[in-house]
This record gives structure tokens, sequence and C-alpha cells, in this order.
């Protein structure tokens, strides 16, 4: 064993071959090979799941017992690692409460400035009085929320057709207590059977809005055969009702439901800048903390002019943090920016770019593709970045595919050759120069030379969509003509406006064509979706086995083969195979369900085979071992041979939607798509290559050509050289990001775009063929 | 700054002078001062604290928001410091289900052992089955809980002279369901008026026993005024109805209620061992798993022989665990001793031994007191464990007294001079051997030159306990004279029966002496009893603010200056002075109340001023200070000039007893006794140097001496040489633990028990005075 290493031997995890190798600390390591390889199990799987695991036991060792289920038996040793921390490519949920600010803890500095340095601070206000989440701070008007809710006649009786007693006052809760209401209403005299708009408005007024509580003896009037006794009742306004029911609700769902009886409009007070009176009159530079965090960052520096004492401290923090962001491209953003507005990759660089302040040492990094989304002009800072956090006494271990990144590494680990089966040995583990030498090495083959672009003539457009005046974000009046029936890229950097394009594009093109958006977002949000389940393969398959022997004997049909509903699943885990282990404040734990081991079928479903494999079996196939098994099932073999063309032969049949990257979701869908390709569609894609190796990306590359060869049109926002160089057009936005992008720097063929002299986008096609 | 070092800026955590240095990493450092002096403040508060919100924040970056408010303005700057784990002197919780085995993960290996090598394993159990908290392996008679409940007519009708309607059936629940049931008894003929006795034993078997369940029209008998309906009433027997409720308890308030109408009683399928028949059917060098848990470790070691294979490797863990166990005086423990019955320093030691097995590299360990409760003759593994450690690539540091132990360590930390704030500075850092030349240092003094016991001959004993045949725990019949009027020392390994026999002659001496205990418990379970209103100071403190002329001019008695009612208490926080924030599974987090900023009091009793300070302020003054504030108030002056002769002038007034460590507690005590001593009483203490530097205790033997100079007895358990050699007499227990202890080894004065040759104690005592 080498010293100064992480010893790993016998790694099984997923697709690992018995996986033994020593990787370097203090060094920044970059996991290459194609998709499926095992970069992640190896890296994430195996010495993050490993380095964590051990840490947090230590730390509460009455998690222990909790976490001894997950010991992972598909790993001899992991020695000599230190506790890490990962940083992944997970968009922010989308209730989540935090900020660019929250996540870069700008915001907190931002307060601190505003309590110790702003103009006006009369009341002498602390740094909480700046945050809407404190009591101090809260606007008392909207308590935070930057909006209001007003209950007004229109929104509680939205039809004034109807009487009373048909329910006109749809605001009311139901069952016994609107009837109550109904009821003390005619006590009191008002007539519940004629239609609402025909009541005296000064009686309509009443009945909403009093906070008159009047009690009555009121005399039911109900079903004839049940016993009807007198009763003393309270009337209570609508309004009031309602909005007490809405502030005392307990859950977002019931909040929902009655939050469509209410109009809301910004907070009168605060304007919706979610503050009080006394914490908006205080400025920085002449703007309010609201302001100053809507800000993109790059104009937020502006205004913070270095300076002597105690704010200068402040200052100076906010610049260095804004200096970092603008580095990895970032600058574009505001620091009031909501994180589930972000997009997986710029949430993974502030988060980077927080580490850089968060002092940790002498822990192992684990990153996702830093460079996703990222323009390569910003890779240097990208580097950069990771070397400050090794200098400081950290270890930095990248999965990556971007060539840039990996040559800046002082080491690289190579899985391969292939993906799934075919990969999970280590082909070379090294400085980085020894690679190009591995024969085997599809990456070391990139390394060496760049993949030339076939010297073909563009195709010509059969067409053009000429937008004008667009808005949208930092587009302001953009007018661009995107051409049909060719491959399209649209260039720039990061936060340049390209998904903003996208979508306009996608809404000017409804009407004349098929547009189909081939997206990197989740497949579905629970793991009872599939890779089977939304491709339809999976009522294929359950018919299969519906049609045995043995399920007709006992008299099962398709249904009883989902886990989904009751009859064949394993009631124990509800079909899911596993159980939840909720762990506040740590990623939530699973165990394998101790009924079923996992298989999530019942011992009867399970005893049905069709072909000799239980229906658990096949879901555990590869889509290229499922090629294999349901040979001469025309069905089945359409969905599974395209799933095989885009790359994905790797994936499991029964691998849940949640568990897939963003890239593999993207292109199931376009393996969806490939299927029923249509002439005149037109497909927009954003960012497909992130994630994908070099390799793969020229795969996808070749099947976005065929749907434009079928007939189809393909848009494609794009950052890899590689991918651009092969297109017929590129639009190139820019030239920077926010609102220093939103325009057209460059069109046409990539050769064009590499001569344009304005665009940052030509030097890296320049390299480049065509 | 160096290289290799963790570097603290301006520590000034409670009493730290703006504490700079350097501390190495990769070495085993001790962190050493007298009691008082900001050890624990450096090492714990700032060190460790310092790292484990690094770490935590960079894990979880949503729990960075609540965690904010924790980060510490008592540091200025900490770096290079990498993630640690702390372990610490703390007791089980008495609720905890963990034993011996689950904290070393003996447990694990030993049920792995039965599934794979156990005789008689014909159903083919897995380890699972051989744990009494799994559905596999729960004995089905008693759910493993090892004892069984059973309704019996005594325990549902305590007194049977009662009619029904009187409420004899004890066990019914009340309100309308009791009523409910007599109602029902009623209609189907029993008399409920007749007392209990007096019904037919057919009848009074069928009402509390039957499983029928008869449904009758029932006309219920009730306050006259009440509409009473006919209804459909079913009966349930009592002990069905009682079996039900206790099996469906949610929590366990309510099944403690419930347990009380039931017998418990050992189950009669496992008789208490917990497991189902088949697991108690598998055995191992003859024996189940129940009788291997409860054999002491050095006894298990005896049976388990080395042997190749599968088995031999699950063997040959369980024996490297228990060797290291053995090495750290633990060999006495069984696997299956419950955590609850350990000290706070055999539960360290436990946890330490567990760590090595970890497998954690580059952490920092911070340890507290690691050699409490241990005997010299272990110090030694003590320091193989924490090299170790050292050795797989972590850093240790250790809070310690104990001269051997920092004798072995590469750094020394020294904290002083004195305590609270006559301490808080950094003394010397460096190599140990440096630390005598230190003039300032207490620690350095008695590094060079051990004390030297005063040569006084021994008191000669006014009076002896004899106690014959003692029987508890290890001691078996053990025969032994307690010296009265003198100080006595019990010594002994760990577990050699030391505790027990403390007990004995608690119960022995009971009625013909006061027995005073004074042990290491806290002082109180809750933060709201604190140094001022364990010791009656608080009292005397109230009135003197209710005296004063703004109290009388508002109103206020003295109880509105107490913050355990309401009042005169923030009621923001209840009078805590801060807010619980809590996160599972790890510790609990505090953030001060943001209403009264930890004060306590609201601003109208804060108002008040007695000498010009204000209650709040008063709470926060240290015994010292307290002591010339309050000069002139006879009834204050007291209590505090006696808790300063124990040496605890460094703690504030208003410290919670929560804080309060082992030692302090037991001082604290001893104060409280030092004020009211009697002739006669005989002083029982377990312990006393624990967490005291070798200068504290110094000043606690003088302490105990001016007891039995008082007319008092003493006897302590104690390990510490010096003080044992400055007792008037010895009684030696061994010469193990456990089952090789509980015998009297030698007794006589520190003299004889040295020149003893069986005592293990004896060598100690050799290089000493007297
Ligand atoms: N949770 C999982 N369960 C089963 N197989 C998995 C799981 N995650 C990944 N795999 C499989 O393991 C192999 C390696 O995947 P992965 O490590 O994610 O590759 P990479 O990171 O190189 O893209 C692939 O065949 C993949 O389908
Ligand atoms: N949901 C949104 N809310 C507010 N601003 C947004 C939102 N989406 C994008 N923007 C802003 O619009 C600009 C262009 O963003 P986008 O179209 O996503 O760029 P690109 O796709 O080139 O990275 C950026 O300044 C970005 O911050
Ligand atoms: N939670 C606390 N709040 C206020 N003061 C404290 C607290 N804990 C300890 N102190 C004080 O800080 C000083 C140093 O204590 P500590 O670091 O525990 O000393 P040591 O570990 O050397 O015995 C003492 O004066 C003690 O009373
Ligand atoms: N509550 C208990 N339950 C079971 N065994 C105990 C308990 N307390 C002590 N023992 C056992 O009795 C023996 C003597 O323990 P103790 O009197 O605490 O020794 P010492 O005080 O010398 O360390 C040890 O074997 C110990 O494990
Ligand atoms: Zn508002
Ligand atoms: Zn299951
Ligand atoms: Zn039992
Ligand atoms: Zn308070």
């Amino acid at each position: 064993m080498t010293e100064g290493h992480i010893h790993v031997r016998g790694a099984r995890l997923h697709n690992l071959r018995s996986v033994t190798l020593d990787v370097p600390r203090d060094r920044i390591v970059a996991f290459t090979g194609i998709s499926g390889s095992g970069k992640s199990s190896l890296a994430f799987g195996t010495i993050y799941a490993e380095a964590q695991r051990r840490y947090l036991e230590s730390l509460a060792p009455y998690v222990r017992r909790l976490l001894h289920q997950m010991e992972d038996p598909n790993v001899e040793a992991v020695t000599g690692v230190p506790p890490a921390v990962a940083l992944k490519q997970q968009r922010s949920a989308p209730s989540s409460r935090s900020t660019v600010g929250t996540v870069t803890a700008l915001s907190n500095t931002l307060r601190m400035l505003m309590s110790r340095a702003g103009e006006g601070n009369v009341h002498g206000l602390d740094s909480d009085a700046f945050s809407p989440n404190t009591p101090e701070g809260a606007c008392p008007r909207c308590e935070g929320q930057g909006v209001v809710y007003a209950a007004t006649e229109d929104s509680m009786v939205p039809d004034p057709g109807l009487s009373i007693e048909d329910g006109a006052v749809a605001s009311w809760p139901g069952a016994w207590q609107g009837k109550n209401l109904r009821d003390i209403l005619r006590t009191l005299g008002h007539d519940v059977g004629k239609p609402w708009r025909e009541l005296p408005e000064a009686e309509r007024e009443w009945i909403l809005f009093t906070d008159d509580k009047p009690v009555v003896t009121v005399q039911p009037e109900r079903e004839a055969h049940r016993i009807q006794r007198p009763y003393q009742g309270t009337y209570t306004s609508a309004r009031n009702l309602l909005l007490k029911s809405f502030a005392e609700a307990k859950n977002q769902a019931r909040k929902d439901r009655l939050a469509a009886f209410l109009t809301v409009g910004a907070c009168p007070l605060c304007g919706g800048k979610r503050l009080r009176p006394e914490a908006l009159a205080v400025t920085f530079a002449g703007r309010d903390i609201a302001e100053l965090a809507a800000l993109p960052l790059t104009e937020l520096k502006r205004v913070m002019t270095p300076r002597e004492g105690a704010a200068g401290v402040l200052i100076a923090d906010i610049l260095e943090r804004v200096a970092v962001l603008e580095g990895l491209g970032l600058g574009y953003l505001s620091a009031g920016r909501a994180a589930p507005t972000l997009s997986g990759g710029e949430l993974q660089r502030l988060r980077l770019a927080a580490q850089l302040r968060a002092g940790l040492f002498g822990v192992v990094y684990v990153l996702d593709e830093p460079s996703a989304g990222m323009h390569p002009a910003d890779a240097e800072a990208l580097i950069g970045v990771l070397r400050r956090l090794k200098d400081s006494g950290n270890t930095v271990y990248v999965v990556e595919h971007d060539l840039d990144v990996v040559r800046a590494a002082d080491w690289v680990v190579d899985i391969g050759p292939g993906a799934g089966e075919r990969g999970g040995r280590v082909l070379y583990g090294g400085p980085v120069a020894g690679l190009s030498e591995v024969a085997e090495s599809v990456t070391g083959r990139f390394l060496a030379s760049p993949p030339v672009v076939p010297d073909r003539e563009p195709r010509k457009p059969v067409g053009t969509l000429e937008l004008r005046g667009l808005r949208r974000n930092n587009l302001r009046g953009l007018d661009v003509d995107v051409p049909l029936g060719v491959l399209c890229a649209v260039t720039g950097v990061s936060g340049a406006g390209k998904t903003s394009l996208l979508e306009e594009i996608a809404e000017a093109a409804a009407d004349m064509a098929r547009v189909v958006r081939v997206d990197q977002r989740p497949l579905g949000r629970t793991p009872r979706s599939n890779l089977a389940t939304y491709t339809g393969l999976f009522d294929t398959v359950r018919s299969l086995f519906a049609g045995t022997p043995d399920a007709k004997a006992a008299g099962f049909t398709a249904s009883r083969f989902s886990f989904n509903v009751p009859g064949g699943r394993c009631e124990t885990c509800k079909g899911e195979g596993y159980l939840e282990v909720e762990l506040l404040f740590l990623p939530t734990a699973y165990t394998p369900c101790p009924d079923c081991g996992g298989r999530r079928y019942n011992d009867a479903t399970l005893a049905v085979r069709y072909r000799d494999a239980s229906i658990a079996e096949v879901l555990g196939l590869t889509v290229e071992a499922a090629t294999e098994f349901l040979d001469g099932v025309p069905a089945a073999l359409r969905p599974l041979r395209t799933l095989g063309d885009v790359g994905l032969g790797y994936l499991r049949l029964g691998q849940p939607a949640t568990e897939l990257s963003g890239g593999e979701a993207q292109r199931v869908k376009l393996a969806a798509e490939l299927q029923r390709a249509a002439k005149g569609a037109l497909y927009l894609l954003d960012e497909p290559t992130t994630g994908l190796h070099p390799a793969d990306a020229e795969v996808l590359a070749r099947q976005l050509e065929s749907l434009v060869d079928a007939g189809g049109s393909v848009v494609a926002a794009e950052h890899d050289p590689a991918f651009v160089a092969a297109c017929d057009h590129v639009i190139d936005l820019g030239p920077g990001g926010g609102d220093e992008g939103g325009r057209l720097v460059a069109e046409g063929t990539p050769g064009e775009i590499a001569a344009s002299p304005g665009s940052r986008t030509g030097p890296y096609l320049r390299t480049r063929g065509r």
C-alpha cells in the first residue's frame, strides 16, 4: 500500500468488477469514462459513501444501529479515507426557501452591512431586522411573505347565479358546518333560496364581511328521518371564517385549497419586499436591501466601494465572494434569486464557491461534473477554485467529462472500457499524460486527438422561423431567425439567454409544428416510475406473464404483476422494495424490505415464471440483456432497441426514474421520440451533452441528425465545442450573462462563428473542422 | 503559521483570554491545567465545536441557517482543523437500549457467529434471528421484552370490598366507557351494587376473563336532567380490554399507568432471554447466545478458541476486540450489560475501543479524561490505544489530569495559571519535557516532583464497623472492618467491587450514623437548577431584591425574582434564557432567547437593582465575585465561602446544574456538607479526584481531613496514588475485576499496603511517603 492514498479493495457496487486501486489524497483527481462505465459507483457509491458512513457512525454512536443495515457488502475495504463532502448536481427542492444569497452566505453579510453601515438606521436595527424570516424583520402586514391575501365578493362567490342554499358562498366549509351557516342565515331572516345576485347589496355585504357574531337558536332543516334538535348557533362572516381557516391551515394542500377563494396581490405596505418599513428605510449606496439583493452580482460589486473599518471588512467579504462567483460564470445571478429557479449545475457551482469560505481542512470533496452548464470560457476559473480547495489541505475528486478540466487534474482514474456489464474496470490510474497511451480507453483517445468533425457541407434550411422583439428574462426585444430542417445550436456563456430563447421558440412554434421538448427534468418524481413503466415496455411484460399457464391456473391477470397496486406486490414495502429510514437533517436512508428482500412482489407472484424468469428478475435485466431475453416479442424489442441506440443499453428495466441522471432522463425521452419521429416536428434540447463523455456525445449527435434526416428540426442550447462544430447552424447569444447578455452576437455556420471577432464561442470552434 | 498545525486565533470562550496558539496535528496532545482553568473551553468549546460546525454545515447546507446562530463569536479564527469526533464522559440515557455489546459491536459479531457456526442451527437462522430487537429473533410470547404482563383478579381488582358501581374493577377506563361497562353488566343481570368479593366466583371470572363479546340494548341510568337514549352496547372482559389498551398505548406514561393493573414476571417461554426457542436452541461452546452475552468478557475470550474458516474470522474479531477491552481494564464487563448501568468513564473507554475498529482517517479525536475511573495499572493500555488511533492517521487531543497519560503525550498545552478569571491563558505549548521549566504552571510543578505526602502518623480509628458476609454484585461473602473516625480509601482495579462495597457500607451504617453520600451524580436534571438554587443562596438573593425600594414601589415580592414561575421571568423562553433547536440524531442545539437575550427576566424585573446590579447580573457573578459583592450579608457569605474552600470560586452562581462536570457536582455537594459538618457522620465518596488536577486533589483531600477532624468518618473509593497515600487506612479489593475481584487483598495503613506483595495498588504507593 502506498502512503498518502485512499485504498479501495474489492469494490463491487453495481457494475464494478472487484475494483482494487489506490487513489491519491491531497490531489485533484478526475474520474473519467463513458456514461454508465461506473465512475459514480466508484467515486460516490463507494469512496464517498464509505467515508460518510464511518464518520456519521462515530459522530453519533446511536445512529450506528440504523445505519448498520446500510453497511456496504459491496466493498471489501476502503482505508485511509478522511471524512467527505459531496457536491452534486441536484436541483433545489421546489419548496426550498433558499436563495443565491443564502447558499453563498452573501445574504448574511449584506444584512450585517445594512445594520452597521446603512444610512437611516435610526432605530439601531440589528442584522436580523433585515431578514424577512425573523419576527424582527418581517413586514407586519404580510408577515414577510411579500404578498397579501384578500377575501372579496368575487373570490368567495364565484357564481352569483346560485342561491345560498345551492352553494353560492363557495368558500364555506362543506358538510355540517356549511349547513349550519345556511340554517343560521335562514333563522336570521335571509332568503337562502334566491340567487345571490338578487340579494340587496347591504345584505350581501353583511353576510360576507360583518365582524358581528350573532348567536341564534337554530331549528335545523335536514333529512326527515333523522332526529333534529334545536341548538345554539353562532354566525361568523364568510371572510372572517376563511381568513381564520387560512391562517390556521396546518398543511400546504389545505392552504392551497383555501387560497383558491382569496385574491392575492403584492403587499401594499412593503410592496413585495417582505421587510418592515423601518428596515426598508435603511439604504446603502442609495438602495434598500431588497434592491441590492435584486441586482445582478456584477452590479452589486460595482456599488460596493472598498473602505476602511468594520463596514470595510464586510464589503471586502462581499467583493471576494462575488469575484469567485463571477469567475465561475455566475455574475449574472442576483442574491435574491430563488434556488428552485436555478439549474443543478448553477447550484453546484454556488455551493462550490461557498466551500472556499467554509474553511474545511483534510476532507475529501467529491464533485459531480462541476463543469455542467458552463461555457468553456469559464473552465479556467473552475479549475482555479478546485486548486484553492486542494491548497487549503483537502482532496478533490471530480467525476468529469470536460477534457480541459480533466487535463488540469493531478491524477486521472479512467473506468471502462464500455458501459454497464462491459465497463466497471479501472483502465488507468495515474498522471493525466499517461492516459493517452492506454489503447483500451476511449477517454485516452479523445485526450490524444480531439474529434475531427466530418468535413461535410452544412445542410441548407428548408424554412425559417422569424422571431421578432422577443422579451423574456434578459431578452429585451431580440430579433432572430431560427432555421428549420437543420441541426441548430444556440450558444453563449451561462446566463446569456439560451434557455429563455428556447422557451420563446417553443411558444412561437406551438401552432405551426409539433414541438417536442427533450429536457433533463426527471421522468417522474416517485421511484415507482421506472424505465419499463415510462417506455410502456412494462405493459407488454405484464401481459406476457399473465399469459403463462401458471398465471392462468392461478387466475392472475396483468394487474397482478404491477407493484403499484395491491394484489401481487409485497405489502410490507407496498411494492417499493425498500423501507425509508428518516434521518432529520441528513439524507434519508433506505433499507431493503425485510419481507421481499427488495424484490417488490409476494412469493405467489414471484412463483410465476416466463421463459424461466420471475417478474422481479425481468425488472433486474439491463436493456441489453432484455433485448436478448425478449427475442421474438416485437412490442418489446422496438423500445428496447431505441434505448440501446441512444447509448442506454446498460440501464436496468426496473431502475427507478428518480435514480436516473438528468442526462440519462433526457436520452430516455429522446429514445421515446425517436420511436415516433415525425416529419415537421421541432425538437428543443437544453444542453443535451451534460453528463456525457465525448464518446457518448458523438452518439447523441448522430441520433439528432437522424431526426433531422427524418424531416424534423433540432434546436439545442449547448456548450460543447465538438457538438456545436457538428451542427449546421449556430445562434450565438451574449456577449455576457444576465443584463450583459440577451443579444445576438453572431449567427451562421460553425465556420462563420469561428471567424466572428465578437463571439466568445468563436475561439473554441476555431480548432475544429468545418 | 507553522505547517501541520491547527491554528487558533483569538479564542475568548468563557474565561479564555484571547488565546492564540498552534496545536500540532497527527500527534497526541494533552490539555492540562487545574479545574476551571479553561482546558475544556479550548479543546471542546473552541477546537472541537468549530470543526464540528463547519463539517456539518458542509454536509447538509440546509442546516446552515439553523446553526448560523451558533456561529462562534468567541473565536476569531480556527484554521487547519479537520473534522472531529468527541468522546465524552457522559453516562448513557437511562432509557437507552444499548449494551456493552452494541457499543462495541461485539453483539453483531456474536450473532453472526451463532448463525454461521452455532450448533443446532437446524432452521438456518440468519444473524438477525439472534437479536431480540428484530421480528425474526424476538420471543413470540414476550415480543423480545423478556418479561410478560398478566392480568389477574388481584391486579385488576385491588380492593374486593368495593362494588362494581363503586369502582371495584380498577383497571376499567374512567369517564363514559367505565359507566358504559357498568350499565352493560347491570343489563346482563349482574348485581353492580354488591361488594365484589360477595359475587359468585364463576360470575367474577366471567366479568374479568371471558372472551365472549355479548351485545345488549342498554337503558342508561345517569344524571336525571340529561336526555338518556337507549343504545347498543358491547361487553369486553376487563382483561381483554386492559391487554388491548396496553398493547396499543402510544406513550410511556400511559403504558406505565396501565401496567399498574398488570402483574409482571419473567417470560415463561424464553426465561427472560428475550429470544425465540429456535434461536436459544443454537449453541456455541455449549452455551446459547444469551449465556455467552452474560459471561464476563474475560470468560467469553476463554470459550472462543481460534480456528480456521469463516467462523475463525469472526472469533478472531471477537478475541481482538476483547483483548483491547481487557487492556483498558474492562474485562469484567459482560456483552449483555446494559449501558445505563455503566459509569461515564467505562462508557467512554468502550467507545474508545470501538473507535480502533471504526477505520477513521484524518480526524481529530477529542477525549475527556479517558483515564477517569481507571486503575493506574491500566494506564499503559490506554496510552497504547491512543497511539494506535494516531498511527492510523488521526490527531488525538485529550483533556487529562493523569500525569502518566500526560507524560506519554507528544505535546502538552497547559492552561492557567488559576481557575476562572485567574486562568484562561496558555502557559505552555510544546513537548512535555519543557513544561516543568514553566514556573507559573502548577502542572509543571507536579510533573517535576510528585507531591510528597506530609510525614505524619496515620490517625487511629475511634471505632470499627464490622461487616460480615457481604453479597452484592461480585462481593460473595466479603468480611471487612471499616475504621471510623479516619480517612479511609477503598482501592482496587476497575470492577474490583469498590462501589459495591460503598453501597453495602451505606446500608449497614444507615441505623447507627448519619450517612452522607457525596457522589458525582448531577445536582439536578434540568438547567433550571443551578449553583444558586442548589445551595439555597438564591432565596437570600431574591429577598435582597424584594427588599429594595424599587421592588417595594412596584409591589414585587421575592417570587417575582424567580425564573421558574411566571411573573418576573421572560415568557418567550420561560426563564431558560435560550430556546432549543432539535436536530434529530445530532446533539440538540441551543439559541439564545431572542427576547431577553439570555437574561431570563423581563424588562420590568431587570429594572430593579440591588447594589447597582440587576438580578441577571448577580446570577452572572462568579462565586468569588459574589463574595465581594454580597459583603455584609452573612446568610449569603456562608455558602459562598465554603464553595470557595472546595476550589469552586470560579463557578458562576447561575451556572446550570446540568453544565457542571461530575467532579464539580461532587464538590458542590461536599461544600453543602461542609457547612453542616456533624460529629459522627459517615461520608461516602466514589472516586472524588475524577476530573481533578493533582493540585485540586490536594485541596479536596484537605477538606476531607477537616471533616474527619470535626469528628466524622470518610470512606472514599479512589485510584489516585497521591490521594490514597494521604489516607489513614486502605481497604484494597481485588485482585482483579468482576468474578476475579470482590475479595479483600490487603488492608492497613498506606505503608502496609505498599509492602503487601499481592496488591496491585501496592506498587503505586511505594514511591510515596508514609
Ligand atoms: N442504484 C442502482 N442500482 C443498480 N444499478 C445501478 C444503480 N446506479 C447505477 N447502476 C448501474 O451501474 C453501472 C454504472 O453506473 P454509474 O456508476 O452511474 O456510471 P457512470 O457514473 O460512469 O455514468 C450502470 O450499468 C448503471 O446502470
Ligand atoms: N426563473 C427565472 N427568474 C428570474 N430570472 C431568470 C429566470 N430564469 C432565467 N433568468 C435570468 O435570465 C437570464 C438568462 O437566463 P437563461 O435563459 O437561463 O440563460 P442560459 O440558458 O443562457 O444560461 C439570466 O440573467 C437569468 O438569471
Ligand atoms: N457554559 C458555560 N457558561 C459560562 N461559563 C462557563 C461555562 N462552562 C464553563 N465556564 C467557565 O469557564 C471557565 C473554564 O471552564 P472549563 O473550560 O470547563 O475549565 P476546565 O476544563 O479547565 O476545568 C470556568 O470559569 C467555568 O466556570
Ligand atoms: N448494576 C449492575 N448490574 C450488574 N452488574 C454490576 C452492576 N454494578 C456493578 N456490577 C458488577 O459488579 C462488579 C463490581 O462492580 P463495582 O462495584 O462497580 O466495581 P468498582 O467500583 O470497583 O469499579 C463488576 O463485575 C460489575 O460489572
Ligand atoms: Zn409586506
Ligand atoms: Zn417488500
Ligand atoms: Zn419471552
Ligand atoms: Zn427569554
